[in-house]
């Protein structure tokens, strides 16, 4: 464990929208000593190494609340199809013929450009999910993982449902606690209500909890309206499984009632702009979120619908979005900072995470500002939604380590790591 | 003047959508010799360097259709507000404060970004035009130039023309042909009828074409519709207006009779999709143009209301856009891609660009795809449109002169431009 004193702009994301533009951090291990202007490191704080970064901003590592890593593999596979074609034609297909050992590679790929993008925390949830877990490990990033279940039938259902318990007492807390396991029930149309309540009943004895898509598409209203006569959120609520923690995925068709209801049981929102355009599937209501104070994440979605997994863009087309359809005052920069950091860790259930102030945990990224189109630097949040991208990212830290240093990965081997991911998605396009 | 031999992936924006993974591009002075596989130069061909850019992509530069370059000191000033009280108690009350210098710097700065980001040719608008001419000779960039015009007054309109013409006189053909001049009336809702005709007999005079903003606004339609009982592009056409080369940027409001006005005189289309999110102007009905053979470019606007000048974050916005209000079909990746290069050469009235092959211009970029975000490989156009940021180019080449290699600027002093716009933006806003 270091001790680590940085210099550099800072935002530290705090509810004050504080701003350091000569600022200092102490970190000591994995947390966060102090947080200010120049000169405020306690006195006798004796750090191992400074990091002089000046001309970077230094913000809360990025928390990504929705995504499946290793569908990196599928990028560039189908693009620019309707829904139901581009997943039977083409993604399912080629998600049978994945190998354990596949889900390792295209996950590396995910946290290597994760990484590279700022982000630090990412919420998963996909098939093989140990072999995420190996790679969450190695990167030495943050990450909440689920078993993607759906039943099918009953025993494909319970099989998945095991798998999700092993996963849990074999990685619940590993790394130092940078992994929690979640339960990962795929999505009202995809479940049973009993088998949903089974998973809640598991995930209620570990104390875990839970990660769902809900209300994603037009087409997923109608088949609950049609199967159940009601919507996905009320039919969750009907089968009880709502309460604890829960996060919800999209949330796109959401009627009144229902935004009451997210917040009465403190569902928690990933809101996943690019994936929502790039598949036609709609506008959640973020505004109406935030005013009730749902909390909101924002979250990628897998590579295969976005293509990229670049925070910024995320954060850039959030707003974007809304603002088309809404007005220029709808989600303003810092508000969708905040989405991106501290709403994230409130959605993950992660207290110390999003901010960075004393206790809290050391996630951090820094943003070299010392390029033309962060000038003039009126507004650090303006320029950090709507003009940074992923590559503008220069350090990395997670739980107090070094993980990027000047846009070097130290963690993972990155020439490798694209080359198999290369080689294995080839592979796996010509077995389809 | 010097011969180049590339190696390097090409995707040369042809219409017959060629890739070479293995390709190779001749280039003698400021012209394209041959395009293709490893081996296709002509015999003989004797380079004065070979660029070995393995691992990147070269494709067209892209040009930007719409653009107010020096508004990038405007940069982060003012966001998040609504459209009139911006540009009332922001944006115009900035502009009264800015000097022809720092017209100057704004523009400088503009050009660093744009070349970083991949961008080789500009169609501009502004104040102060002859500063921003002068900005374009240095660096190297090509660009069509206009004179903003407004004729609040007779007396205010004629000045602003007659600088149109004298920047025509001194700048038309500039720097071997790399600036043309253009006359810029700013719109509709801004312009007599009178003063319009005007301009367009002064241009016609010329051969000059005519660059304004149309129909961007529910606002304006309605502003028109009261002065006049007709539309925007109506209007200009019982004005005479219309008829040889007209960039109309925005076009967001207009109707099926009013598509095909644009197709009978073939006006080109400056398509803003980030200006139009970000003012939340509306959407521009894309598909329908490209159905009818309109011709589209793709355009940034100004840096006040976007916020960079990053053409492949411009790609991605115009796809996600359509597609959220359309279907995942609208707007596939490499139709996005022919609106930033083709598209954009043929609104501009450029003949020879927007493409890479024999006799074309040497006007092209490349970019890094050795990084975890493009891989795995499966389609190229896809990851330039969905991956890709202005952060990857590395290598920028106009009129087959290096002006940015592995990175690095070669024809402007980025720090100095930095520095000088940071401190004239800062004192213009202590000014307002």
């Amino acid at each position: 464990m270091s001790r680590y004193l940085i210099r550099a702009m800072i935002l530290p994301m705090t509810d004050a929208q504080d701003f350091y533009p000569q600022g200092e951090i102490a970190i000591d291990g994995d947390r966060i000593v102090s947080v200010g202007e120049r000169g405020t490191a306690p006195a006798g704080f004796n750090p191992d190494r400074v990091l002089d970064l000046t001309n970077h901003v230094v913000m809360p590592g990025l928390i990504n609340t929705h995504t499946h890593a290793a569908m990196t593999l599928l990028r560039g596979y189908a693009d620019d199809m309707p829904l139901m074609p581009w997943l039977q034609e083409k993604v399912w297909p080629f998600e049978d013929k994945m190998t354990p050992e596949d889900i390792y590679w295209g996950s590396s790929l995910a946290l290597c450009e994760m990484l590279r993008s700022g982000t630090t925390t990412m919420t998963d949830m996909y098939i093989s999910e140990e072999e995420t877990a190996r790679a969450v490990l190695e990167s030495g990033t943050r990450a909440l993982l689920s078993r993607g279940m759906i039943d099918h039938n009953k025993e494909a259902g319970n099989r998945s449902l095991q798998e999700n318990i092993e996963l849990f007492r074999k990685y619940h807390n590993a790394g130092d606690g940078r992994i929690k396991i979640m339960f990962g029930p795929h999505a009202p149309y995809t479940c049973s209500g009993e088998f949903l309540l089974t998973v809640k009943q598991e995930a209620d004895k570990l104390g875990a909890g839970i990660h769902i898509h809900l209300a994603e598409t037009e087409s997923e209203i109608a088949t609950i309206r049609e199967r159940y006569g009601t919507t996905p959120l009320c039919w969750l609520e009907q089968q009880g499984i709502l309460g604890g923690q829960i996060i919800a995925a999209h949330c796109v068709y959401l009627n009144d009632a229902e935004l009451d209801i997210l917040k009465r049981y403190n569902v928690g929102v990933a809101h996943n702009p690019e994936s929502n355009m790039k598949l036609s599937s709609g506008t959640a209501r973020i505004p109406e979120m935030l005013k009730r104070g749902i909390a909101v994440g924002l979250g990628t979605d897998g590579a295969s619908s976005n293509n990229d997994l670049d925070m910024f863009g995320e954060m850039r087309s959030a707003s974007f979005q809304q603002k088309l359809l809404g007005s220029p005052e709808d989600l303003k920069a810092y508000e969708v900072l905040k989405m991106a950091t501290d709403g994230g860790a409130t959605v993950a259930g992660l207290k110390d995470l999003g901010k960075l102030q004393p206790g809290y945990k050391a996630d951090m990224i820094s943003i070299d500002f010392d390029q033309p189109h962060f000038y003039p630097r009126f507004s650090i949040p303006s320029h950090l939604v709507y003009c940074a991208r992923g590559g503008d990212v220069r350090t990395v830290i997670v739980d107090g380590k070094i993980l990027m240093e000047d846009g070097r990965l130290l963690t993972l081997d990155e020439q490798k790591i694209c080359r198999e991911a290369e080689k294995r998605a080839r592979r796996i396009a010509s077995e389809v």
